[in-house]
């Protein structure tokens, strides 16, 4: 990300402050931390003031922190939030938000019971979250990347598959893969769930043997200079009999539904509703117990929401997972997951992936 | 872990709550769930009551939840904490703690919004971790094997090193061997740093070459059965000057001495001033910027923390790891790290690997 990209990100938050009469912020979260000021180490916070930005961080991140960040580094040998306190109060700053969601309680505390007198402690949720939900044109090349390598990756590592292999030795091929593509590593904890395991949504990888004819669900992410992909694909080790296919072709069919009710000014439920009823007209709605799809970026997990609650309006350049799932104890789960990016028209599917039921 | 081990930690919970003379504690962080129920999943908080103990989780976990928790679970498809304020009503809870230090201010915020009247919000800090600081043996048991299968993918690892090799190939190397040897992955991102960029403590692996004539840091650590291992170890691609082998050597008579300070009795503090000593004598005690070492078992930093300020007493049981380091501006750093256990007089290093400079 260019330097100026940051500056602009800072003039913004600088514009909500105004905006909400705000003359301090405090910055706790890792991933609106970086997209802020470009720091990649896991222990920095910010504070923004209406003139400057200002960094802080451990000793440990000393040298990376002159390398990646551009605005004023501090580095604190105690808890970052005591700097924060003594710049707080050389700045005489009156209103101090703050990240409701990010923030600790014994953080808050700590703040209120520090801050100087007459200073009051606002909470704030969501504001860099809503910055960061419309990717930059920057951002998307950096998603498009993650997704190209976690697809590849994904090619390489089903060339690997061997019945009798454990569900942990393809997690791990997977991951391999994934570094070898040039990744920072896996997005999340690589999903690897063989037959009625399957049926598990957020299944671990067990020591476990690969199941001949049986379903295989992998769901696999990349991050990739700092940006998510994710992708769940099924597969099938023998010949899959009538009910395999008839329900992988229903939860295709709502998949397909879904991507194509994506569009800029379409709420996130709506999405979430194209899904739902496809399933519907199958008897199969109520084994789809999660919502369809989420934000990602910096995060694997960000606003919007495509639930059935989630009222976001949909904006050309939010990047999003589409991943209706069907899950029926004593059969396994069928899931499909693609990463797109919403295009002034509708979407673009990211994940090059071919999406048929890949038998092995 | 057994079953009656979970229920001896939920009922030992229950007697810190009477002594706090609290009617109701809410659990959120995910490893306290995980010690005191079991759960691996990454959704789930938990109620602690006078007589019983209630999970509660969303609908992706149903299933999972099913086969590992043993108390009574919930699965709510809202936010959890809507679920437990309906059963804190129902039992007329009048005095609820919480985690102060795990809890968001969001979180904090909801709960005391729609607590019945005339109950009050406790913050709590610290009660579970202080449970998890000694580690029973069947913990320390899955500790060795983890510090085990760890050393075991380092060695692998450094077989595969070459001139030229990029830092994050050999990073996707250790990954993969960590994830062969059993476990189920890395317990934090591998610091693979080399040349002048070992000086970075917490060094992301880049895309640059491993450097000839230059030292080499490896961080590792494995996630296995959910316990968490540690090591930093220092190669030198060539043959390493006077110089290197001097500062080594400072460091690695500054790790030993802190060894030799792990007794039961001894404060978190003295064993750090162990080391800091002893690189003093070396005049290298500014470089040392980062504390000696830290707890870990379910996540991989726990209290206590050898540093200059934790006064916590060592006890029998506690697993800690050993790991002073001297980062030097266009030198480039030098950590040794091991993962040890306190023993009932002194204690016993669970690091199996060599710990002289290894050439290649």
């Amino acid at each position: 990300m260019r330097d100026n990209a940051f500056e602009a990100r800072q003039e913004k938050l600088r514009e909500k402050m105004r905006d909400g009469k705000l003359d301090a912020f405090v910055v706790s979260s890792a991933a609106n931390v970086r997209y802020l000021v470009g720091f990649t180490g896991s222990n920095g916070m910010l504070l923004a003031l209406p003139n400057r930005t200002v960094f802080f961080t451990d000793p440990r991140y000393q040298f990376q922190a002159a390398q990646e960040v551009s605005c004023a580094v501090r580095v604190a040998t105690g808890p970052l939030l005591a700097r924060i306190i003594s710049v707080l109060r050389r700045a005489k700053s009156r209103r101090v938000g703050f990240e409701s969601s990010r923030m600790s309680f014994e953080g808050y505390q700590f703040l209120k019971e520090n801050l100087p007198m007459r200073a009051s402690l606002e909470p704030v949720a969501g504001w860099i979250e809503q910055f960061r939900m419309v990717k930059s044109a920057d951002e998307i090349a950096c998603i498009r990347r993650s997704v190209e390598a976690n697809s590849k990756a994904f090619e390489e590592a089903v060339k690997r598959i061997r019945p009798g292999m454990r569900e942990t030795d393809l997690a791990a091929e997977v991951d391999y893969r994934v570094r070898g593509q040039g990744a920072e590593g896996p997005a999340f904890e690589t999903i690897v769930a063989s037959g009625e395991r399957s049926a598990l949504p957020h299944a671990r990888p067990t020591s476990a043997a690969l199941r001949s004819n049986a379903l295989l669900l992998v769901d696999m992410g990349a991050t990739l200079d700092g940006y998510a992909s994710d992708m769940t694909r099924m597969l099938f080790l023998g010949r899959p009999g009538a009910r395999v296919k008839q329900v992988y072709n229903a939860v295709l069919e709502a998949q397909l539904a879904a991507i194509d009710a994506v569009r800029p000014g379409r709420t996130a439920h709506a999405v979430d509703r194209a899904a739902r009823q496809t399933l519907a007209g199958f008897g199969l709605d109520r084994a789809f117990m999660h919502s369809t799809g989420h934000g990602l970026g910096l995060e694997i997990h960000e606003p919007p929401r495509l639930g059935r609650k989630d009222k976001t309006k949909l904006e050309k350049g939010m990047t999003v997972t589409i991943e209706p799932g069907i899950y029926l104890q004593g059969f396994g789960g069928i899931r499909i997951e693609d990463t797109v990016v919403v295009t002034a028209n509708g979407c673009e599917v990211l994940t090059p992936t071919a999406k048929e039921l890949r038998t092995i």
